[in-house]
């Protein structure tokens, strides 16, 4: 059974396909209806922002991503502009209503629409940080490593490019069958369900691992969290996340991260890591949107060694967010 | 821009998660709310079926996969009997509203939930059964082939067996992240994806092949349609489908099929098949619950060669419908 994720009711705002209007939404008033794509078929995109001191952070980041799944799924491009404007405007409530200081989780939600008009649906719901999130913030997670169990095909023409982010709005959309690979989609089911997994070990999280490409020393090559994005601290103030692309979700915490410790001096790569890579880490970190970053402790039953700062490392992510 | 199906009003029935009442909802109300996991992450399975002369077709074989798929997501098993019920009251109501002899296509959608509650969500809906459907079921349909994008990774352990079905009630349960392979979720984002493609290429489905298994003189191996089985009619009453598992899902329809044209005296067997066996086939047909059959008629803008008696073929699927 899922526990009740705050005791407050979220802000809940519909907007047109199209922009125009904002209406806010009774939380306890259903309103999407049973042929919307996203319930029928998970056909639709979605970002999950912070908001903090009122504001949307690393907006921008989400906004292109946001855009790139739209167009990978073939979706009339959203309007950033307008998107951003609602968000403004219910950050703005969230603030009038819970005081300062308090973050919320802010899911965009942008669907194929309903069968029976054609349109698009569109939505975004700010809520209350779960507390568990903000624990593992805190403390840390636990982590097993996983196999997918599925494997992107990157030998298919186009796809390496595309899982990389690679179509941006002057090229050629790439109408092909394999295209939501790369989009952040509402077809999250197998990453629920990995995380349930998790759990039902003593774990928090999961990093998956390609089974396929093994490095005779180092072991399976590393992917990426269940819903956030692998980055190493190493010596010498270097940090390290695996290579986006193929079953890798290009991250934009990382994004945000790497520019904002490369302007700290940090030199920031993204290269091909193994198993072992993250034992012989300074610290490994799972970053994403809302937890931002969690340390992880252990890695399938076994505590990670902890050499430098990770503090700093710590106050470098929270400080990308500002960016 | 999707087209209205039909022009009537649909037949919603809202169950509940665990047996009980069942209730009318009015298809102009939307009923699922913002947190439902169907909406946030595809987290839910899902059947359709055939509802003919008042009656849902091969429903037990629906039933099946609906609470193997359910397992296979790690939530409670749907009550076969309920969801029976409440069927044959939703059928009841469709006869009575719009007479005898109109089929309809029934979808049952049994979700995680809500976040907020943590109890899941049931409802089925009957509608008109497309236009476009009926034409390709009287005309058949053109196909091109593509490769998934994806593949699963089969030598995983339990991959294999859990994608042929095999979960029965007492087995115990494989919780394994890589479980939502096999089942029937609501993650159907790269299908509807495959299918927009065909149709931009002027064909009308696709058959998935599998690039990374080809045959050095019959091409690579087939799999399945985007929302359907493939089956293949031979000379001396022989059907042949692709072997389920990994990336073929179980076709209920099939299986129906197979039934009955055994009793019917055709030999049917599922093998690995390649591209080459569909062309040499006297017919190839894509069978699912509301489509039945349809023929293919092309297979990457090649006319297939017709042998035997097709309208034979679809006899015996039509026939299968009522066992």
């Amino acid at each position: 059974m899922a526990v009740p994720q705050g005791t407050r009711a979220p802000v809940i705002f519909v907007l047109e396909p199209f922009g125009g209007s904002i209406r806010r939404n009774n939380p306890n008033l259903p309103f999407i209806f049973w042929d919307d794509a996203a319930v029928t078929r998970g056909d639709g995109v979605f970002e999950t922002l912070l908001i903090r001191d009122g504001k949307a952070a690393n907006l921008r980041r989400h906004a292109e991503r946001f855009r790139s799944s739209a167009r990978l799924l073939d979706m009339p491009e959203p309007d950033a502009e307008y998107w951003a404007r609602a968000t403004a405007e219910a950050a703005e409530a969230w603030v009038t209503e819970r005081g300062e200081g308090v973050d919320a989780k802010c899911v965009w939600t942008y669907t194929r629409g309903r069968a029976s008009t054609g349109f698009p649906s569109a939505w975004l719901v700010l809520s209350d940080i779960p507390q568990k999130t903000l624990d593992q913030r805190a403390n840390g997670v636990k982590v097993m490593t996983t196999p997918r169990g599925f494997s992107v095909d990157t030998t298919l023409p186009g796809v390496d490019e595309v899982t990389r982010g690679g179509t941006g709005p002057g090229e050629e959309r790439r109408v092909a069958p394999w295209l939501t690979v790369g989009a952040k989609t509402l077809n999250y089911a197998a990453n629920m369900a990995a995380l349930r997994w998790a759990h039902a070990h003593g774990t928090d999280d999961v990093i998956y691992v390609d089974p396929r490409d093994v490095h005779p020393d180092k072991g399976p090559r590393v992917l990426e969290g269940a819903t956030s994005t692998v980055v190493l601290a190493k010596s010498k103030k270097r940090l390290r996340t695996p290579v986006p692309g193929g079953e890798v979700l290009p991250g934009t915490t990382q994004a945000a991260l790497f520019e904002h410790a490369e302007a700290a001096g940090w030199r920031c790569k993204a290269r091909d890591i193994y198993l072992r890579d993250l034992k012989t880490a300074e610290s490994v970190w799972l970053v994403s949107s809302v937890r931002v970053a969690a340390r992880v402790l252990s890695l399938d039953g076994k505590t990670l060694e902890v050499g430098g700062d990770p503090e700093e490392v710590r106050a470098l992510i929270e400080g990308a967010l500002g960016s």
